[in-house]
Parts: structure tokens; C-alpha cells; sequence
């Protein structure tokens, strides 16, 4: 419980960069379909306020096409790609949908989903089949909640090696796995 | 955008089992002070709405001592461990503050912040001061909305190997880093 005064060592950060330190969870793809058309883009933050049912907060920009369709049809699927998928998740970062079919243009396949419009990507290992829940948050924050109703995985794929953000243009690729005594869920 | 049937390959999972693929940011250390006492707690659960000023979204159970804290002195600080302190974080994440001091238990070290009540922990490679900013989704998801005030982080530590929650005592641990094209922030 003692207090010691900050080190020498310690230093101040730019607050315009703590992004870069809260390193987010795997990038996903997330897609959407509104008015005959799908499209897909990338996403980095996102946060899971309840275990089951599955419920997952997450930013999607208003500068982003997805925004509208995701508000207006209430749906989408989170794709979890792997590393093997990063130069794809970057295009699909760096090019917005009213300029491209993504899916055409990157290789990208989509199949059916069981509980809503939006397709899964057959690329990604896993694949969350979402409805929006809750949209109070949405004007202030572009902040959706949204409840899992299907979850697929590729049962081929053992330690996915999911790629995270780090920001302007870093990924970290998840490492080595650790097993610790953790009464956490 | 053709659209396959799901392959063979493509198996169902359990809702319950959501949260182990969609793996966290990296693991933090929550601190509050309440009436004159520190508290620590793991956090797994958080995603930035707004880059700057940085907003952090936050789960915190309302199971957890620092809940009540949280809540009433609307003011807390992220600490960033590596996986150094691992078995720290989860010895912290395993038992309640209303049990043990954590601090003194763990020989966790106590900084002063410079903007809030709540502590820096030394023996993180970074400290975020945080004023809660919105409520509205507390009741219903326990998420918190915090900006951070001011950033401290030790200049030391490059490329830290920060530790990822993937549930039942499994964590990832941060891997390599590669750069690719990103316009993305």
C-alpha cells in the first residue's frame, strides 16, 4: 500500500496515442447486407459485456458504409480471419464499399447464414451470426450492442493465429499460448 | 459474391463458447480508491470508441468490489502488465478486494496518478488515468465509458508482451509484429 512518488522512468504519453498501447482483440471482418448488397469491412474494437447469451459491443464508424445497413437492418456476422487472411483485412480496411464489391474484388466467398441475411465469409475460421440489441449509445459513440445467435467455427483449425491492431499499420500476430490457475471464465 | 452451401468443414459452437474467439484485448489491472482503501482488479473486456481524446468502453461486473467504487468516484486507472506479471494478474483476478489487500498480498506497487485518486501500479509497463463519462449502459451491461486524462507509460519496455485472455486459464501471449499497407488509424 505505499505510495513511492513516479520514476524518473515513467513518462508522459500523447493521449492521441493510447490507442496504440490498448492493443484491441483479433481484427474481424464484419458483413452486412441492405438493399441486395452485401459488403465487408474491417473492425478493431470490440468488448463482450455478457458471456451467454453472447452479447458483444462494438465501434462501427458513421464514416463507414457498413453503419447505415448495420442500423437499418439491425444484422451482420463477425468473420475471424488468421494471419494467413492480413493483406485481405488491410484492403478491406483501406477501400470503402460504395467504391467496390469487396468480395469480388478481394476473393472473398460468402455462404449462407442460418439466422440472418448477411453472409459468413469462407475464409475465416469463425464466423458470428449477429442481431443488433441495443442502439443507445449508437448516435454519441457509433457504439452497437449486439447478441450472437449462431456461431460457426472451422474445427480444422487449431490455435488460429488471429492479428491485432497496433495501429498505423502495426498487427501483432497472436503468440504462444500460457495456462495459469484462473478462476475467470 | 457467390454464395456456397457451408462446407462439411463448418461446425456449430455453443454460444457459451463465443467469448474464447473473440479474445480480448490484453488483459489490464483496474484500480480504484473508495474511502480511503485501493483496490485492484483483472479486466479483460474493453474497446475504444473515440481515439482522442481516448475513450475506453469497459466491462466491470457488478460481482466485483471495484464496481461500487467505480461507480461512485466515477475515477479508476488501467495498468498494462506483460506477462511478467501474470501470475500476479491472475492471483488478482482469483480473489475479492473485500479479502485480501491486493496491493500488499501481491506486492503490487502504488504510484500517485496526477489527475485522479486512484493509483499507478509501478510494475505495469503503463498507467491510463480514467474519469468515468458515461453511465447509461451500467445498469443493464455493467459498461462504463471512461476518457483517459493523462498517459504514463515506461520507455523501457519496447514491443511489450502483453497477455490475452482466451478463457478457462488459457491466455495468448502477444507474438511478433508485422507491418502491412494500413490506412487504418
Amino acid at each position: 500500500m505505499v505510495r513511492r512518488s513516479r520514476k524518473r522512468t515513467r513518462r508522459s504519453l500523447p493521449l492521441a496515442r493510447v490507442y496504440r498501447l490498448l492493443e484491441t482483440g483479433p481484427v474481424v471482418l464484419l458483413t452486412t447486407a441492405h438493399r441486395g448488397r452485401m459488403n465487408v469491412m474491417t473492425m478493431s474494437w470490440h468488448a463482450m459485456p455478457e458471456f451467454e447469451p453472447p452479447l458483444v459491443g462494438c465501434v462501427v464508424s458513421n464514416r463507414n458504409l457498413s453503419f447505415g445497413a448495420l442500423r437499418s437492418t439491425k444484422e451482420c456476422v463477425i468473420n475471424i480471419p488468421t494471419v494467413k487472411l492480413a493483406e485481405t483485412v488491410v484492403k478491406c480496411g483501406n477501400i470503402s464499399g460504395r467504391c467496390k464489391d469487396k468480395f469480388a474484388a478481394f476473393g472473398l466467398t460468402a455462404l449462407p447464414a442460418s439466422q440472418v441475411e448477411p453472409p459468413l465469409i469462407a475464409e475465416c475460421h469463425a464466423n458470428l451470426e449477429c442481431r443488433v440489441v441495443d442502439t443507445r449509445l449508437v448516435t454519441k459513440y457509433n457504439f452497437f450492442v449486439l447478441e450472437v445467435r449462431k456461431a460457426w467455427f472451422d474445427p480444422k483449425v487449431r490455435a488460429p493465429r488471429t492479428i491485432h491492431h497496433r495501429g498505423r499499420g502495426e498487427f501483432m500476430v497472436a503468440g504462444r499460448t500460457i495456462r495459469l490457475k484462473s478462476r475467470m471464465m
